[in-house]
């Protein structure tokens, strides 16, 4: 290993990962996991409320100073590591998770006056309880402010900074008073890292700023305080008391401070990068760059995609984020995704067949063995919604083609299929707007376990897959930015791209689109298309009689009567 | 018990069963089974060819006699019976089931020439090798015969006469060449009973010349020499050597000979009713009038109603049968159905459950628990094409509604309410061409032992649901037309009419729509009809990017979000 290394610290749902990576070429010297201690796996859940999903700020702590620690045990165990050779530190953290703070940037749940109030706590991210807020917010913007929905896919959601805030306003107002600011989680912890939490010094980052809070240079940053006073005249009172600017992850949000460098065992006055949300620092730990798109791929995928800046705004219609720099600075970040996937094939594994994880590698060889086309089935995969390109959580799942031979590695197939399509249409919108795709590079777990899940995505997109070296890329992104802000002179790197170039790879084995299998996906994914559009898109009408009739006809040609 | 009784002679798919039952009232004094011997169950496939099913005739006379027997020594354990006392016989079999035969009416296949050849034994219902056949019958039909089409549907199937007797010609011309007639299953049995099987003298029964073979008096019968000509020249030379007339079954087709009446053990020279179809003879036998429909409920459902002969000839598009005196003599007789019922329940617990069948009580019971609506799912019952009213096999299933959440109990429901819209659509067409409906009595299986599929088809349908006394009612029927050939004077009934209000009644237990249920089903129709109309009938264009919502307002409503 080289003699420099950097340290990422990534916050997930339910743990804190820290991770120590050589600078020189990202590969792992050391990682650690500490599992939050309250709540249910670190989320502290209402039994009243099934939307409620909060998390405490003392579980963030303590598990950063645990997992930090335990990483560096398991460096010194690597030859030619030291501490001191430690030079620069990124984190991510999950989002958007607004925290109440007061005038000194404590959350309020740390405060006497709030200990075990669930409303002065972190709001998770999937904390939906705001849906009403987030609804209003979204009908006054397309009436007042309609630029201000151009970014985030034209819907603003429940689980994100401001349907929160104005959620708190309503529900617990004394929380809501007795906050002076709101930060995110993922800018807070660099705060605390740097020993200066106070809310007009903490540096913001553009990631959570661009996504979540509708923040946007082209209008002047964060939505005006006017706007905000049609929520509320307390949410319009509160934006000075927000933040003006926002930060790519290459600034630097300062130095580590000695209070923390004690905790952390890490060198006094390194930097810290400004930070970000995890599947952002994921797409740069996997090469994200123009041309390629990284898909995080789990329960539900996350795309992320940069394009160059032309001077022309970048807008794509239900891409539900493109933010200045919110992935690689100087380039428009765009996040889009899929609400569910492997959540789709987990739901049809347990709660219709009754199934095992070992139910999963019963089906996937089952369906190996199928041709496409050949089950004469298609399916939408929107059982938890449609988040990229429609945008719309009250659409559902849909199985077309059935008969009474279907069986369940035919269905497990078609389900593939669609997540797949699914992904084609993303791809598409994204062309259509100017950010073409040639090359994908997959991380997350079904992406190194499932071959047959990897090929049929390169037969459907027509497009190389490849797989992401690191089994930790949000981890390794933070580390990259810890690196990038600790400059080239220090032994990191002066920009994210060469940082990017050294420190990050693919695996030898990718995934050729197969000629045949694209014609017959071509095929099949006109007749998603066209379902896809007849259910999801106000207004289309088309004649489906065909459909069932083109799939029967796609099955014949393809080798079963 | 009365002193006399009527036979009921009832040839399934797998077995024969004999029925004695009671003149005055219809009760059964004794029945036996007697299973088919050869092939499998009975039926005689082809490994080569999935669509080849055969019978040989000798299983249906070595069974009768067998059953027969059986069913005498159980009646004589009944106090005051006697065979003496046995006053006619009715038989229905399967159909269309043609049987080539030569001169004397022997079945080929029973001929020292074409023993062992497959295809000069009887072509069972269920055989489909003549698709090819079935489409250009229906073309030509089209083109020179239109009004062929409008009593069975607008589509000619392979399942039927004429397309098994061509298929015969194009693959085994010598089987062809060598039948001097075909003569219908349900006919050729009565013609053995009364000892003259010569095609010419074989008094063919109007349901299986009406439903299958496109006879009408209307156009003077069977379809002409110059149509079948049309087909092939041998074919326009067969027609003189079919037969002008048919008849209904109160028509008497002989007496029973001797040599029958001494295998049998039956008294020689009673009459034997013209023969019929299993279901429609089931029809009878469970009640059927003007405004009451009897559903044969089992794997799939055939429909059976009447209305009365207005002077204007009936046409109802979409239902594939309509033939004056098919189930009641002078009223015309009104077959639909659908190509799925209960399959569609087989399908899901033995393929995707990979169940047993206690599962489906297991389901049952679950979904017993759910409200109308509350699930959000919504399917299409077209795992077997839908038969009525679309009249179109190369059709399939649908689900829609599912999310992340969705039990394997709400999608058991969810098929059973997708066929209880489909009975309604069938129900609604035919009120809409005239025949309403105000009483449905069903017969099978399900609709004696699950309580919840009954209710929810009361609920769909908003129509009582009783169910037929008997749970013989095919077999039953034909004893039915013992009687009625018998008639009064003999001690059974000049009417079919009087034998029905004497020997057929319905349960005590009856399922009558729930208000409220029906409310919400009324809405989730509108749903179901639009998709049935956008996937089922060419041309159609809807705007349905509502529907998913349409199903998530009646999910809220209906109590879970």
């Amino acid at each position: 290993m080289g003699s420099k290394c950097s340290v990422g610290l990534d916050f997930g749902t339910n743990s804190v990962r820290a991770i120590i990576v050589d600078a020189a070429d990202g590969s792992e010297v050391a990682t650690a996991v500490s599992d939050y201690k309250r709540g249910e796996a670190g989320v502290i859940t209402d039994p009243s409320n099934p939307h409620v999903a909060r998390q405490h700020p003392a579980d963030y702590l303590e598990c950063m100073v645990e997992c930090m620690a335990e990483a560096l045990a398991m460096a010194r165990e690597a030859p030619g590591f030291s501490a001191e050779g430690i030079i620069g530190i990124g984190v991510d953290t999950t989002g958007s998770t607004p925290i109440p703070v007061n005038a000194e940037g404590t959350p309020l749940a740390l405060t006497e006056a709030f200990t075990g109030n669930p409303n002065a706590l972190a709001w998770l991210w999937k904390d939906h309880s705001s849906m009403a807020e987030a609804e209003k917010i979204t009908a006054l913007a397309k009436e007042h402010r309609p630029h201000y929905l151009q970014k985030c896919g034209g819907t603003y959601s429940s689980e994100w900074f401001f349907s929160k805030i104005w959620h708190c306003l309503n529900v617990a107002p004394d929380v809501f008073a007795a906050a002076e600011s709101w930060v995110e989680f993922c800018d807070w912890i660099p705060a605390v890292l740097i020993g200066d939490t106070r809310p007009g010094n903490v540096k913001r980052g553009v990631c959570a700023a661009g996504h979540k809070a509708m923040y946007c240079e082209e209008w002047g940053g964060l939505p005006d305080a006017e706007f905000l006073g049609l929520l509320d005249a307390k949410m319009g009172a509160l934006r000075p008391r927000l933040y003006e600017r926002a930060y790519p992850s290459d600034v630097k949000a300062g130095a580590l401070c000695a209070e923390w460098a004690g905790k952390l065992g890490l060198p006094e006055g390194i930097p810290v990068a400004v930070g970000a949300f995890d599947a952002h620092y994921g797409g740069v730990a996997s090469g994200v760059a123009p041309g390629t798109l990284v898909k995080i791929i789990g329960t539900s995928t996350c795309d992320i995609a940069v394009a160059e800046k032309t001077g022309e705004p970048l807008t794509i219609p239900g891409v539900c984020g493109i933010v200045d720099g919110s992935v690689i600075p100087n380039m428009y970040g765009i996040e889009a995704g899929q609400s569910a996937v492997g959540d789709i094939f987990n739901w049809f594994v347990s709660h219709i067949c009754l199934g095992e994880a070992s139910t999963h590698a019963e089906l996937t060889e089952e369906a190996a063995k199928l041709k496409p086309g050949q089950s004469g089935l298609l399916a939408l995969d929107w059982n938890n919604g449609n988040r990229t390109i429609l945008v719309d959580a009250r659409l559902t799942g849909l199985l077309l083609g059935q008969t009474l031979h279907t069986t369940r590695a035919e269905i497990y197939r078609a389900l593939i299929e669609a997540t797949a399509f699914g992904a084609l249409t993303i791809q598409n919108r994204m062309a259509e707007y100017g950010v073409p795709i040639n090359r994908i590079v997959t991380c997350g777990g079904i992406a190194e376990k499932n071959p047959l899940f990897m090929q049929i995505y390169a037969d459907v997109t027509g497009t190389r897959l490849e797989v992401s070296r690191s089994a930790q890329t949000c981890a390794l992104g933070a580390a990259i930015f810890g690196a990038v802000v600790a400059r080239k002179a220090a032994g990191g790197y002066d920009t994210t791209q060469e940082a990017q170039a050294a420190m990050t790879g693919v695996k030898d084995e990718a995934y050729e689109p197969n000629p045949a299998a694209q014609k017959t996906y071509r095929e099949l994914y006109k007749l998603y298309r066209r379902l896809h559009d007849a259910f999801g898109v106000a207004g289309t009408t088309d004649v489906l009689a065909d459909v069932m009739k083109g799939l029967l006809d796609i099955k014949n040609e393809n080798g079963k009567i």
